[in-house]
């Protein structure tokens, strides 16, 4: 057990802000680092101390884990939080910070390290029987072989070369019949793209579900699962939206998952807080993917379902203490959702876009909470992700939870850049979302830019029709002020597809 | 059975907010009423439509029930929500509101009547043996029959003057041997105070506290308790900070208070959301106070440990749905905590202290709920209730309900105007709060405006001492910036204790 007094917080914007929130309450003094473009960043107001480490990109300033523990050296810092992304999942700052003599708010580093390989994570969990994705163990190029395996793993099946990256020389194979041609097509695809034309082969799962399960550790070697996150609303392989419980897991089924979770945490010896991703199918088979070993964006759905504070929990463990709870201590309250808000154009292809935020105010609430970094008038700086917000609501159940970030999301005031707001809405809004019933592949599916575009009002396309055939007829509009006003949306709707 | 499509809103502040956030999640329309001294105000912006209905003063605009139903029936509203306080117990009002054929959402006005005379409520409720505060079921003036009576109830006792108010002809009696004496001093100063010198003897309660428990009716005959509220923090009689569950009650006793709350509840067949007031002695026995029809200020606490949104089934019920739980159904999730920030000086006994909002940003984060009327560069206009918020918290815990709460108080920034937010500090950290030890009389035993008067630093005793030192050696000063410094305190300690 060693108490901690001060804490670090490795990080910026709204996650710095979270961790930094939670320290207060327990009585733990905070510091900030921050980057020259975040001299005025929320974080840094918000802590008792506050470091400049360096330059605006991530690389002259988040990421020095040097700088940062000489930092923690000069301020009598007894621990570090490393929040997500920038040096969390850095097995070799992890080993540094405890080198000094700190405490890493976090899992050991052969943890990291084990899970932060996917062959040798999946070697690690298999003697624990953890149902992974059916394939080839090994990169193969022979014909013969390639279609006895396809055959046990039963069709569809998935040819990725080995070298591959990006969909090149992937292929996906229905039957049988076609699959020496395939198999050979993407062997010569695959050498010709990287020189190396081993191929693996593994079951195709179409309509992916990415469900995670959040779980928690502590020294004396207690485990437990906090039930699953829903995260399969992605954009660009990101996830857009998260929510808590899944609506598709049966009770016997989130706690196979769980057990398997648990499980995949004792392969490693897992400290802290942790979530093990799986991918399940339409048949509700799951595979495990990976397990990322940090606090995720979205664990606040998950503090909402079950009461605890996850980043309280991760300072207690961290300090040596054991987990108050055990499994069966635990259950689900209600629903919650998480909205990731970006600064990015979802009728430009979810493409950054950064500025000032003109007008910035949250929406409140029963039900509602918001965890940022900005207020009102500050930029988004462009060096790093163009997350703006995580709204999250919670209610007695999944329609509740979904009716009140609806009426969150328009509640919302943002202004000076466009957001992933109203394709929060779009989504929400979405038979496919509202029943359940979607999966990775919801935005291919179902979203096109337009759907965001504003559908003419009954008004509009009366004027629309009425100097369609004034044009026709060659008469001089009699209407100028509304065709004005028409022509306004345009300009503004063009200005709304600059990129 | 009957949909409702469109609610008015008949208040103003952080309720009519509360009460539209909760109708748009429902998909209703919202209109909101505003006097002309809100003409700029959040509730009025927040609605879908809105109408002036008079000037400043409440009795010219939303006490106006006539002008009010007027609104409704030219917006072609279904049904009307009477927030707390104004006309939310107004029976005549909720009886002109029926008679109009619009839905008033609230129980029936009998039973506002019923239970808005003590007299009446106490009899309703007789047959259900519901414990009250032993004492005399009419005035008096006979000294012998009042000592037998007194002898009966048991010592000590409080002789009030029928006809009186404001602690005049009121004498608390600690024993039979002063008993008459002390009798006929009452009688004779309520003769000369009030021309009645009839007199109630009760039983007196030295350390009481005040305990409510939430019911909720529907028109199907079911009545279930939502557990109770702690609201023993008063200033000048009125509520300061709330919370849920009380720190006292066992299971048992809670029980045994929601079965009597929900008879008191059966004797006048009430629907919607109401609260039984109790007193509870320090050895645990409860008495009933009274029943307020309507929703409480101090809801929000209620709706964090049970997931319920209390305004939605006030809807709900109002529509004719029966309510989707039986009582089996409840639990208590954790704990919340509910401070009033009132613009009052607490240094100043509690005066308020009306003016601009110059800065207002409001606490975020996990566990921390705000529910209030008001944006920074406002005024707090002098007409209505000072309350600028509601600050809820809440946690697994009462404990990290409190670390949560001192920590919002913290983040919230509030200047131009004096607030109760200090003085909910000072509650906080105060043993007897945090043990749970407390009554009504908190304030009183153990609070002094000095409490909250910034104590000196270190440096500025330093200052002060060595000042003192030059003064008696008639030395000049040689520290003289520092001198100006101790100077700028003091007028901003003046400024503070202007009214």
């Amino acid at each position: 057990m060693r108490k901690i007094n001060k804490i670090l917080v490795a990080n910026r914007g709204e996650i710095a802000l979270r961790v930094m929130r939670t320290a207060k309450e327990m009585g733990i003094k905070t510091v900030a680092i921050y980057s020259e473009a975040d001299r005025n960043a929320l974080h840094v107001r918000f802590a008792d101390e506050a470091v400049c480490v360096g330059g605006p990109k991530s690389n002259e300033s988040y990421l020095r884990g040097d700088v940062i523990i000489e930092v923690c050296k000069n301020l009598n810092v007894d621990a570090i939080h490393p929040g997500y992304g920038f040096l969390s999942e850095n097995a070799g700052f992890a080993k540094a910070v405890e080198a000094a003599g700190l405490i890493f708010i976090g899992p050991s580093p052969e943890a990291i390290e084990l899970m932060g390989s996917k062959l040798a994570a999946k070697a690690a969990v298999a003697k624990y029987n953890i149902p992974m994705v059916p394939g080839t163990e090994y990169a193969i190029t022979d014909v013969e072989e390639a279609k006895q395996i396809a055959q046990k793993i039963g069709f569809p099946i998935l040819i990725k070369a080995s070298a591959g990256g990006g969909g090149k020389g992937m292929r996906v194979v229905d039957s049988v019949a076609i699959f020496e041609e395939q198999m050979q097509l993407a062997v010569s695809e695959a050498t010709s793209a990287f020189g190396d034309g081993s191929v693996f082969i593994e079951k195709y799962i179409g309509s992916p579900r990415h469900i995670e399960i959040q779980v928690l550790g502590d020294t004396h070697g207690n485990i437990v699962h906090l039930f699953e996150r829903e995260c399969s609303i992605q954009r660009r392989h990101q996830k857009v939206i998260e929510e808590a419980p899944s609506a598709v897991l049966t009770p016997e089924l989130r706690d196979e998952m769980g057990r398997c979770a648990v499980n995949v945490a004792k392969a490693c010896d897992y400290v802290g807080a942790g979530t093990v991703e799986f991918l399940v199918d339409e048949n509700l088979n799951f595979y495990f993917l990976e397990m990322n070993t940090r606090l995720q964006v979205e664990h606040p759905v998950t503090e909402q379902i079950t009461g605890l504070d996850l980043v309280r929990e991760q300072i207690q463990v961290a300090e040596g203490k054991p987990l108050a709870f055990a499994q069966d201590d635990l259950t689900i309250n209600g629903h919650a959702l998480e909205l990731r808000v970006y600064a990015e154009d979802p009728t430009n292809n979810f493409l950054p876009d950064i500025g000032k935020l003109e007008t910035y105010k949250r929406p409140q609430g029963l039900g509602v909470r918001v965890d940022d970094g900005f207020e009102q008038g500050m930029d988004i700086p462009i060096y790093y992700d163009p997350m703006i917000a995580k709204l999250v609501t919670f209610g007695k159940d999944r329609q509740e939870a979904i009716e009140k970030m609806i009426r969150a999301i328009d509640e919302y005031q943002i202004t000076g850049i466009e957001t992933t707001l109203p394709f929060g809405k779009y989504v929400l809004q979405h038979d496919a979302f509202v029943s359940g019933n979607f999966d990775t592949k919801f935005i291919e599916r179902y979203f096109s830019p337009d759907d965001l575009k504003p559908k003419p009002t009954e008004e509009e396309e009366t004027i629309a029709v009425a100097l369609a055939a004034m044009l026709m007829q060659k008469q001089k509009p009699a209407i100028a002020d509304n065709a004005a006003a028409t022509n306004a949306t345009i300009t503004s709707n063009w200005r709304k597809n600059r990129t």
